[in-house]
């Protein structure tokens, strides 16, 4: 089913970015000397095929999901955190909604797999769904909290598979859904984010197998674990992939047997991006771990995504080597939530802006280069 | 005069940068996974000596001026655009005016040293002096427009000094005035930016001076000169060093005879914020050079900067260098006016912001490490 959905996936218009680049040279100041910012700007307009894209709402799509594999202690934190920070979330107290507020994003909060009933917390508003119809829901303070859980909590990849190839696909389909609600709400640039104790694990688990590199290449110290705890962890994921034998070239099977919900959902956020030719902005290791997924399904993706940053966690490099996109801050960010693609989102914003705004030679009376 | 001001700047308060971590390691995150972000917040805390540092609003100050070593055909631009590009910044089309807008900064432009007079051109608003007074100028859609000219271009370097030693003191006064005068009306952050054809030429001749590297290792190819002129302008540089022997241990005088007006301005406003406790985002190659004037004029200025971003032109390199300070972004940015500083500002007021409003684990009531 996500197979049939994603073939609709175009390519960009390669022609506008002729037509940008036109026009960023006419603007007052040395050719490219805006550099990166000049490229986000002609990759807007590809994405959106429009010769002036509009820079209307931006949200970033923050699934939080539970994961078996904890239970292993690859983790620094207890697995409770995984409730405890989605209420953070929908308070309004943790990094990814400073960081959005400060970017003037949106948050949604997707609970996609997380091992809690929300419904029995006090103070969490009303539950929302968000389904291919279009219903979406709107929190309060710029922070809106979503329930499509699929599952709760996910099996553990140390002895068994994630998911069904069924709830990974469920999966995917939810991170459309929302991409398509919200498109269609006024919302011109999406950010992918996570929350979920221990899902590190998977996502080394996914980058490697889809990379193709070993797995003590692609793991890191997540929240903060220590040597023999790494090493632990690093035979975790080598033993996840021995038990499941995951089929590297059908990222699906890849997802449901060493994935993750909040994965899932992310790599249908970036599909659902391409889809509906809006940009997508992948955040930190988990994200990428999506986009790996999300670009393996389907190739085309590729030109749809900005990739946020480069993550200390060692095994996003391999994600940024495989789609041969550079990321485009490096501060030794490892939090994830969304929030080194809240700040990216600030500087693509601005290369829109420049295209947008600045004054052309013409208009301003500036002289040209001498000779052009 | 410059150096009897100067002696009252200060340390920056390193006792607090440990009451920051212990607030920073409280918030809801795993320790030190906010990476540079953090940083940013220990360093304002430590600059302004407070513990949890207000705010306020932020200020681009853009020094024009022009050099007489544009005779020596060192720019790929004529020396018209130095004054096309003030009006430009007037009336809002540059680059700096698109990204200060988008940072949420104001821009003030000043006129430290255009072969041009503004009161004659339609258009240009009121004009202001900024002095140790305090009067400064407030312009339209959150641009002013300051004329403090001290020279009406520089000396050509090739063939004589750039300025008298008393002029280079009063560039320096003037950016000092200035950042008092801001600071004294509620702006608590400050960032340089520069206007001027020509003006790699001297700023590289700066750095060499001051770094002790070879001209042709610091040079680079400004607004977009070809491969014979890049060669033209590293002899020139050559030149300038070796005809007006600049002293090393003396940087007001490399300021004077192998400098330019709106480098001293640079100098001036970097000082000015080490004087005044407030911090200082400082922009690209010719920023760099201030910087650099303002480092060897007093050490302790290194506190109250922060490196925006690291410039196409490979002269800045060697500013990073000898100041030991870390850029935070790399955009391939090389267009100057302030623009890389705008961006940058955005992420450290990220960082405060993070320090200032994420929740607690307390707060939260999120589970801590284990063991922690």
């Amino acid at each position: 089913m996500v197979k049939d959905t994603v073939n609709k996936i175009q390519s960009v218009d390669a022609a506008l970015l002729q037509t940008a680049q036109a026009r960023l040279d006419s603007l007052t100041k040395p050719k490219d000397s805006l550099g990166r910012l000049e490229e986000f700007a002609k990759q807007l307009v590809a994405i959106t095929g429009q010769a002036m894209p509009v820079t209307g709402k931006k949200v970033i799509v923050t699934f939080a999901g539970d994961h078996g594999v904890a239970a292993e202690g690859v983790s620094a934190f207890p697995k409770e955190v995984t409730r405890e920070m989605v209420l953070n979330f929908i308070n309004g107290g943790a990094g990814i909604n400073v960081l959005a507020r400060h970017a003037g994003a949106d948050v949604v909060v997707v609970d996609i797999g997380v091992d809690h009933d929300f419904t029995t917390d006090p103070g969490v508003p009303a539950l929302h769904t968000c389904d291919s119809g279009g219903r979406i829901g709107f929190g309060k303070g710029g922070t809106a909290f979503i329930t499509n859980k699929v599952v709760r909590g996910t099996g553990n990849i140390a002895r068994g598979p994630a998911l069904t190839r069924q709830q990974a696909e469920q999966c995917i389909q939810i991170g459309m859904d929302i991409v398509k609600a919200y498109a269609g709400q006024g919302y011109t640039m999406f950010a992918t984010g996570d929350m979920g104790i221990a899902n590190t694990t998977p996502s080394s688990a996914i980058i490697s197998v889809l990379s193709g590199k070993p797995a003590a290449a692609v793991t890191g110290k997540g929240t903060g674990i220590d040597d023999d705890a790494f090493r632990h962890k690093v035979r975790v994921i080598e033993q996840a992939i021995a038990f499941n034998k995951p089929d590297p070239d059908d990222a699906i099977d890849v997802l449901a047997k060493i994935g993750g919900a909040e994965i899932g959902g992310i790599a249908g956020v970036i599909l659902g991006c391409a889809l509906n030719r809006v940009p997508v902005v992948v955040d930190g290791l988990i994200s990428g771990a999506g986009a790996l997924i999300a670009y393996s399904i389907e190739p085309r993706t590729k030109d749809y995504m900005f990739m946020a940053h480069n993550s200390v966690e060692q095994g996003h490099k391999a994600v940024h080597e495989k789609t041969g996109l550079k990321p485009i801050l490096d501060l030794n960010l490892r939090l994830g939530e969304g929030t080194g693609a809240a700040l990216a989102m600030q500087l693509i914003e601005a290369g829109m802006k420049i295209y947008r705004e600045m004054a052309t030679f013409g208009e301003a009376g500036v002289s040209e280069k001498a000779g052009a």
